[in-house]
């Protein structure tokens, strides 16, 4: 065994990022399927995966973060409460071996969020603890942090810990009227929202589920062009996970966003109707750093 | 032909109600598919079921309202405008001839609604029409009605004549997500909402997509049976669909249901979280009374 070399794996439901890391950071990447993308266990495609990597370094430890360690993946791990940081995350994760590697799963995250109800998720706090590091300045005080996504979550850190989160799952509500509703899935599959069927949108947040069908209408009395009614019902539904969301986290004056960056655009402009600042930050490789400081307490 | 019969059709798109009509009323009924839902045109499906009626009676005029008369239906009729009554919607129909019958297609109608938007219905304006005949209480001054469905539609009277609608989708969102969503889909096809989290979706009503997720996360964490998560979706999307609306028609202290008892129940106890008092009108055969006022002058 080589030392200080060890595997990570970025696991979730829509794919998984394996790499190899030394201490001087990314030495080698594989790309696999999701959790319950594929019909042979995780195990068999950490396996086959890593196998280069096994044969030339003999067994590694590996530490994976997301999806991989719930009820659909390769073991259960539960929840660990907030506040949460490496430390706590760390005692929570689950251990074992597979052919001679030591695996270490790391738990999700659970919270009463700001509503009153229970909250999880999987992978955003390993990612979270990683934008810490690159961000030191996050370290101390109230930050709101956004990861806009399928299941957008909304974590506030305090102290370079989280502190609470809620999750609003806006992508998933577009994707499914994008593909099944009456109101917009005459959409050819390749039109891109558009940037002024957005602003539209944004301008009806206040009225989602009225608004919703005015992406039909305009479509059926206007003439829109359906680039425009995605843009608008894209506009809608961010510009009402914002306002709602922001009523549930208020008295910040800034948002850092960690995400795809088109997307993270759309969220800084409905943030910038309630006069929020906002920032990206680089999510690509949180997760690896994020599993480093929850294993290697580096 | 036999004086004073007709024929009249309620046709939506889940199905057609097809009858014949007589001074009286109705003297025999007939079942058949909706827009869409045949292979067969719609003439064709129109003439084989009222086949006998002819057969006895000869020709008779056909009345009919509903998606029959759009894009996709038998003939498209334009909308006609709001404010609108029987005459002004007899003006906007469309006649033609079909083995000697002569077929009337009631226009749809179409309005910019509270909210700014262009709005249409094709059907419920000609239910509308038949209850005010029912109920001659609404014919003077400003009256509030509301057509829950999977676009229900709420409507402002005045006078006997609709002055203004909006629709809000709310049953089609419900029925995508209990199919298709990661928050609902796991439960059985047979679950019912239950009362019991249909009150506590209701309480969590101005927060809609942020509560949409513990939907989800009350069966993950708190073990909720999936006939409560069903009712708690169901509570939370009525809940935000009257909460909305009523900003839009607000200073009415009563409002008039018409359409499926059980979902009426449902909207009656939405709307006593904002103090108004509903009553249900029977809303059954309420399209055919309807037709009848737009095309008999009666």
């Amino acid at each position: 065994m080589t030392d200080g070399l060890f595997i990570a794996g970025d696991w979730g439901t829509t794919r998984l990022r394996l790499v190899l890391c030394g201490e001087a950071g990314i030495l080698d990447r594989r790309a696999g399927p999701g959790i319950g993308q594929s019909d042979q266990p995780p195990e068999r495609t950490f396996l086959s995966l890593s196998a280069e990597w096994r044969a030339q370094h003999g067994p590694l430890p590996a530490y994976f973060c997301g999806m991989v360690g719930s009820r659909m993946g390769w073991r259960e791990v539960p929840y660990a409460p907030c506040p949460a940081d490496p430390q706590s995350l760390g005692r929570g994760a689950l251990a074992f071996g597979s052919e001679g590697c030591q695996v270490f799963l790391a738990p999700g995250l659970t919270c009463t969020n700001p509503l009153g109800a229970p909250d999880v998720m999987r992978g955003e706090e390993t990612q979270i603890l990683g934008a810490l590091i690159a961000h030191p300045e996050l370290a101390k005080g109230r930050h709101l942090l956004i990861l806009p996504g399928t299941h957008s979550k909304w974590v506030e850190l305090r102290d370079g810990t989280i502190h609470s989160f809620m999750t609003v799952p806006t992508g998933e509500i577009f994707a499914l009227l994008r593909a099944h509703s009456t109101l917009a899935r005459g959409a050819p599959e390749d039109a891109v929202p558009s940037a002024a069927g957005f602003a539209q949108g944004l301008a009806r947040r206040q009225r989602l589920l009225p608004s919703l069908f005015e992406t039909r209408t305009r479509q059926l009395i206007d003439g829109m062009p359906a680039a425009d009614a995605l843009g608008f019902l894209s506009g809608l539904l961010i510009g009402s996970e914002v306002e709602s969301a922001l009523e549930s986290y208020p008295g910040f004056g800034e948002a850092r966003l960690i995400g795809d960056p088109a997307l993270s655009a759309l969220y800084s402009e409905a943030l910038s109707m309630h006069k929020l600042v906002s920032s990206e930050l680089d999510g690509g490789d949180c997760a690896f750093a994020g599993l480093r400081s929850i294993f290697r307490k580096a």
